[in-house]
This record gives structure tokens, sequence and C-alpha cells, in this order.
């Protein structure tokens, strides 16, 4: 028997960098979250700690903060492909470098003033090695509720089942959702405004039977419509809304009163995909 | 020597409720975290565990749910009221009722579907004794970012100074402001939005020389346009966004590329309040 | 009507500092987050944009460093002395200084080697003016739980009560006690240590009847046995773990099993004093 | 082209369910956090909302307390396989069940008082198919730190590199490590003491040049004392503890002051196996 190094990477982790495009017309700001994460041959580090094929993760910083200064960021897929190329084509020893970035939005209140605007982040994650190049986009945090036309009923029932079945329950989740894009060259940000809208108005058309079903349908239509769109993966807390029992109190509760509770929640994570999607290779 | 007991207090703290309203219009909803403090003659529970005089927490929440369900809210400055004057007029022991409120804001989608908005909150904090009302709005988590006119310089220089003045520099806070109105019925929503309004447009306005005066400027703009206010206190940590030296890649740094810091943070306080207002009393 | 600066405070909040102590017989490390305000003559800076009062918060975080440097920092309560003394006797636009530790704990593995300790945290914060110094040293997170010898029963009940009385719970809490020492100064660390015993072993040894009567008695406890201690101020959140009712699923529940909820929890928040107690002046 | 669903998955997760195990020489508790993921033929409640193939995740939760109530949990890693099995066995839908645990220690005061330990977890993650079963182990939050006796040079520089080499620098982690079993009956407890020491007492013994370095020493202890461990893999922040610039103030840092940082961090991750381990299935 022999212990062995298997799969790892390393790099620099939530490099906060904050970019301002100074115009005339009024300035922009770019606020992002970069993380990078290398794979390559990096045995002699690990087995020896001779770290000759090691690029620091501080120079990995410093990068961002550099190809940051050179020009404007651009698109985060487009800033995110620029750094990935930059370590997997200088550095030998570098096979796979993977470029995630969060960016927060903020909206302009004039020339030099901004209010940030609210929790949702869009994604970006890209990913290239020496032969080929992936770029996944996506958002977290976008919270979203239905006060109607969401139901439950039909499932397997046992021992342990309590739960009543309902025609009309509230339906709330915090979607993150993340699409591999099979280009790598495109306008990022139209598709990205264009997905969103697409996720958020098949929430709020479908008449839910489960969560699942919302899920399936949202990940549907945006394959339908951006043929640039190969696969996309969801994650979707039941952010449970309970009824509360006002009987106690001689009041009936007709489906206005509800205790949003923190923990336990329902899981639902899927996927969608075309059925001719190519490879996902290294994209996740 | 004697060991006695001196303030206290207790209540329920952050009953998260949403409600509903109902309408052919298309609904409404309000999602709020409520939390209740109670002060009274509660002697006999700390020092002999006689809870004869204790309203229980879990009543408390009980009553947020069937206030919630008796009829809309309203305003959370109303509910609030509603609530604590309940406390102090149904149970003797009781004889100061604190209620606070934060609301989460959501945008409607269409007749039954909400996306919620962002992470700033509004806030109200009302306190009612036997004989006397205070009623505090409020906000928190508006984060600000102005990208040109703020200068910082003048200060005190000693031993341990190493920060360069600036004549321009990244302002940026995230604001937590809370005021005292010296009414206890007003149109609570329209003041709400004047304010945040007032504090924004001031924060913009202002050419900074100091985070201190942008501070005391957005309070002054608000108790100079609101009658209904007595007071304002803000909390506003200077989120520091220190320009990244890129002269070791031979670059300048054209005051574009920031490192958004978390740790440590200037935090600046203060109070604007009118000469003439009324006295605080148990408001805070 | 004129609109005027009322309480202000400003300071640096939050420097993570790590001090390393090293020895022949073995390192030891200090690891602070310290948070500094001052209080004074800034009336110009709100007003005007006039710093030239104003101590840099930048150059507050500086100093912490040095003065770390310059020494073992000791006991957090002395740090926080020499640092609020610095800022009150060199500044004269400075009337009050007041400087907030929070100190995590390590474990010594060997010579060089630590694993940091739990969540619990020691606190500390020093209050100077030109002619006055306050020390109120505590601690935080002190997450505690009793099985058994906890009830609750005989409080008011009215038509919002539900709760079933009980004469066996579990309660459990995560302590936040600070406490005002009459001196300033002392054998910190055995105090702190011996009052953290007095806190447990008074939470474990009394039947409660309420968790009002727990924290009184802690307080009680404190304030008996150690004279330097002029008041103990308590916040504790009644962590609330929910017998599960098993009946549904054929099982009885003896008491066994729990749902440990997140929110809303009940809290209680009390101070206990000596009757005898020099007055607090800005020690909190 | 034809949209299908692909990988999917859902549960109820973080349900925090408190065992007592009552006994004459006093009580035990058993704190956790259990999240359920199954993952089976669920394809007709994404495409047309039939539910008639789902376990409700209400379901799930409430067949973790009923478990938790039939007897002790037992061991973590033996709790999750009992639920585990229960879901496969149970369910003809269901093709395999997930069952992760977070344990929360606490140290016994008396026969029936407790205090929680620190931030450190203990993890199970058990994972069930109708014909194969694994069993992984981990922990999280364990924050270790060299003082002495950690080095970084070598690497390799470019036109972005600051970074000066050091032979003396702070080495600070917060491990998560999770170790897949190639047993599913073992002395989980004993296991997990054994495997938490070696990883403790590797990371102190190691004089480190890279934290790669260390990570792969702490693996292979680890397979190398424990056959029935195949594979390991960890995660490690390096949490950088900067040295001060004292020279500013006129005192030298002799290797004793830092700033610990927030954000940006390095991130190393990494695993270490067996050349002979058996395939790791669905164990991941």
């Amino acid at each position: 028997m022999k212990v062995v190094l298997s799969d790892n990477q390393y790099g620099k982790a939530e490099t906060r960098v904050v970019r301002v495009v100074r115009s005339s017309d009024g300035d922009a700001i770019q606020d992002m979250n970069v993380s990078i994460a290398l794979a390559g041959d990096f045995d002699s580090a690990h087995l020896s700690g001779d770290n000759s094929n090691i690029v620091p993760t501080d120079t990995q910083k410093n990068t961002v903060f550099a190809f940051a200064g050179d020009s404007a960021p651009g698109e985060i897929e487009d800033f995110g492909l620029r750094l990935a190329r930059h370590f997997v084509k200088e550095f030998a020893s570098v096979y796979r470098a993977r470029v995630s970035v969060e960016e927060y939005s903020w909206s302009r209140l004039d020339a030099h003033d901004f209010v940030r605007q609210g929790g949702e982040k869009r994604l970006a994650m890209v990913t290239c090695t020496d032969d080929a190049e992936w770029v996944v986009g996506g958002l977290s945090d976008l919270v979203v509720l239905k006060t109607s036309g969401s139901e439950f009923h039909g499932y397997i029932k046992d021992r342990y089942t309590t739960l009543e079945e309902t025609s009309d329950r509230i339906l709330a989740t915090s979607v993150v959702a993340r699409w591999r894009y099979s280009v790598t060259s495109a306008q990022w940000k139209t598709l990205h405004e264009d997905i969103r809208r697409l996720l958020l108005d098949t929430f709020a058309a479908t008449h839910s039977l489960s969560l699942q079903q919302t899920l399936f349908a949202m990940g549907e239509a945006v394959l339908q419509a951006k043929r640039e769109v190969a696969e996309i993966r969801m994650s979707m807390p039941n952010k449970h809304h309970f009824a509360v029992d006002l009987s106690p109190f001689g009041t009936a509760n007709r489906n206005e009163v509800f205790f949003a509770a923190d923990r336990p929640y329902g899981l639902i994570e899927g996927a969608v995909t075309r059925d001719d999607a190519p490879d996902a290779g290294f994209a996740w």
C-alpha cells in the first residue's frame, strides 16, 4: 500500500476588488469578489515542500488587481476568461485555472453617487485548461414568493407522515442558478438579464404542484429560449411559511398569517440539460 | 451591603411573521421580524421564581400572530403601537412595553408573485408606558458610495500617524438611521419614504470633508424638512476602499482600482436634534 | 428652532491584532479584536468638515499595533487602560475614550503550536475621561444547558396563552455577561476565571423556576463573592428546546427528543448591583 | 433538441435535533444537525407535478425525530446509516439516500448540566443505495496556528509578484477534513478521536515549507495509522497573519505583532488516498 496525493487545487479566495470606470458622463462601478483555484503539477509542494511550481496566492491577488487596472474589467465572464487564460498560459505547472466571480450591483444616484442594490448576486465561473475553456453564468440570493398558485398533494404517506395535503400554500425560495454556456464569447450582460427574467417570469407563471416542478419549468424556459445555454443547475431551498393556527384565539386564519421558519428547510436541487449538450468537461 | 435587582426587561425576540393581504387587485405581503421587551414589576420572578407577574414570551409571540390576523397590520409603526399598548394596558405588572419591528420589502411581479428587494430594512421601535408613548422610525443596511467628492485632511498628526491626506477618496458606508418622532400618529409610509430620500440625496449632494460632516448634513436635512422628527441618530461605518498600489506592476492607479476591506473599519456615530425637541423619555 | 449636534463618538472598530509572546519555554499568543470610540470636541468636523480636532481612525489602529509591540499587552483590561489613557491624555479634543476588547482563547499543543478554543470570548470595556476611569469585564457565547431542574408555571394566562405549564423542561441559553469593577487595578485574569466559574456553577446549581430567577442567582453569586464587582449585567436568550410530539409515530417522548429552534427566542436581560455601588458614570 | 432532467436530489436540510439520554449516573446529550438528500425516480414530480414518488421533506424530518426517540441515536455514523437505510429500503422510488450529520459537543458540569464546547464540529456523511453503503467521517472548524516552524520560499516569481520570501511566518488555518471509511461498521468514536489527534499532532510536528506540505502530511499520517480510512479530503484556508510594519513608530517588529486578515485568503484543497483504495462510488 502506498499513500498518494489525489485531486488538489489551491488559490486566492475572495479578493474584493472595486473598479471605478470614470467618464465625463458619470462614473460606473464594478464591485466584485474574485476567487481563483489552480490545479496542475503541484506534487512536489505537497510531498517535499518544494514550491518551485507554485504561483503564490499573493501573486494571484496582485494579478486580479493589476488586470482590473489595465483596462475596464468588462463583463465578469470576460474578466474571468482573461484571468484564467493568463494562469494556464503563463505557468507550465498550471494545468487548469478556475476563476469565480461574484458581482454586487449598484444603482447610480448621480454622476458619482451610488446605492447598493439588494442581496442578489451575479455569478460567473470560468475554467480554462491548456486546450479548452468553459463559462458558467449564474445568480444567487434571488428570493421569490408566491402567495397563491402553489399546491402540494398526492405524495407518499407512511407511518411518519403528518403533513396535510394542501391546494393552497405559500411557496418561497431563494434561487441559486448556474448555467453552463456552450460558447465562450457572447453578449454576457444581455444573456444574464434575459435569463434572470426567464427564471422570474417562469416562477411567477407556473402554477406549482411541487417545487421540483417549478424548478424544472424554470430551467426548461431558459434552455428553450437561449441556445447558448447547454445546461442549468439550480438549488432552491423551500423556505417554509407555515400558516399559524389562530383558532385558540377565536380567529380563523384565512390563509393570511404565516410563520417564516428558519430551519429545517426543504432543499431541492436539480439540473436541466439539452440532450445534445456538449460534454461538461471541467466546467463545474 | 445588599445585592439588588436593577434594570431588567424580557420578551420574545424575532418573531418572523408574514402577513398576506389578499385582494381582487392582487395581494400584498408584509414581511416582519417583531421583537418585544417588557419592563415592570418582575422582582418576584427574579428573586423567588414566582411567575405570577410574568406574561410568558410564548404568549407574546401568540399575540403578535393574533394581532396580525385580526386585520391588516398596517404600517409597522401602527402595528407596533397596537402591540405595545396592549401589553401595558392589559397587564398591571407591565410598566413599559417596547416593540421593535424590522420590515423586509418585496416587489410585486404580478397579482400573486413577489421578489424580495435587497438587504435594506425599514425599522420601527415603539415604546409605551401607562402614560406616554414614543415612536422611533428608521432604516438599516442602506449601503451608499461616492466615487468622487470626498476628501480627508487637516487632521491631527502624531507619532502614530501614517495616513496620507487626500483630496479624492472613495467614501462608502452602510447607514443605520433611527429617528424619533414627536408624534404618535402620522402618514408613516410617506414620512419614511421622504426621510429615506432626504438621507440619500444629502449623502449624494454633500461634498464630504469627513464622514462626520456627511452624517450631520444628512441628519440636518431630515430635521429641517420634517417637523415631525425631533431627533435622528445615525451609525455609519466607514467601509474603507483602499486604492491599490499598482506601481510594482508598471501601471499607475488613476484612482480606479480599490481593495474593499472588511476589518477594521471606522465607525462614526452621532445624533442630530432640534434644540426645542421634547424630552426623549423612554423612546430609546 | 435650531438643529444641533448631540451625542457623538467615532473610532476604529475591530482591529484584529494577534500578539505572540515568545519565550524559551514556549510561546504564548494573545488574539484580540480591539474597538475604539472617542468622544470630545468634534463639533467643527461635523459642522464644517474642519478635522483639526480629529485623531484619524487609521492612527487609532496604528496605535493599537504599536502598543501591542511595545511590550506584552498583558491582560486585556490593562491593555485597554493603556490605550484609553493614551487617547484622553494625548489629545486635548478627546474627552472620553472607550476601548473594547474581545479576546479569543487558544490552547497550547506544544511550544509553538496552538488550537483555538471554542466560541466563548473574554470581554473588556475600558472607559477613561480626563478625571475618571472605569473597567468592565465580561464574557460572551458561554452556552449552557440543563437537562433537568427547570420548571415554568404560575404565569399569567390570558386569551392568547397556549403554553402548557411544565415542571420539567430543558433550559438552554448563551450567556453574555458584563460586570463593572469598582477598581481599575486587579488580578484581572484570576477575577475573570473566578467569575466565569461562579456563573457556570450557579447556573448548574440553581433549580430554575424561570430564566429570570437563574439570571439573578448568577449575578448575586458573583457580587457576593467578589467585592471588586459593583454591578453585573446579563443578557440571556432562552434557546428553546421543544419536546417533539412523537405520539403520531406510536412512540412516547419521555422528555428525550427535542427540536432546537432558532427563532423566535425569549430574551431575558437584567442587571444585578450592590446597593452601595459607586455611580456607574460613563462605564457603560 | 430536447430539454431533459438530469441529476437531481431533494430532502430536508438542517433538522436540529437534541437527544437527551437519561441515566441514573447523569444525563448525556447528543446535539445534531441532520440533513437528508434523496435521489431516485422523481421525474414525474419535475415534469408534471405528480408527487406519487415523493417522500415529503416534512416526513423526512419526522423520521429523524422518531428514530432519535426509538433508542439512543448512538454514534452519528450509525444514526446516519439507520436513517439512510430506511429511506432506500422503504421507498421503491428512492435509489440513493444521503444523510449528513453535524454534531456539536458539550462538556458535562454535573449530572444534568452542560456547557457547549467551542465551534469545532464532528461530521458524518452516510450514503446508501440499494446495493452499497459508504460512510464518510469528518470534522470542521478545527482552528490551529503555528507561531514558528513555517517557511515559504522558492516559489515562482513573475511581474506580479511582490511577496517576500520568508523563513519564519505564522501559519494558521481552519481545518475541514472528511475521510472516507472502507468499512461500514466500526468503533466510530474512537476512530474519530484518534484521527483528530493525528491531524492535530501532525500539524504541530510538521516543519512547514508550504501549507500544501502540511496538508499532505496530515492526510498521510491518518492513512498510515488507520487502515479503515481509504481517502481523506481536506480544505484548509490560509488565514493570513501579516506582520505589522512598526518601523514608522520607531519600533522593530520582532515577529511578534500581527494583523489577522479576513479576506482574501489562500485556500488549499487536497485529497490523500491509498493507491489500493476501493472505488469511491457515491461516497461523496
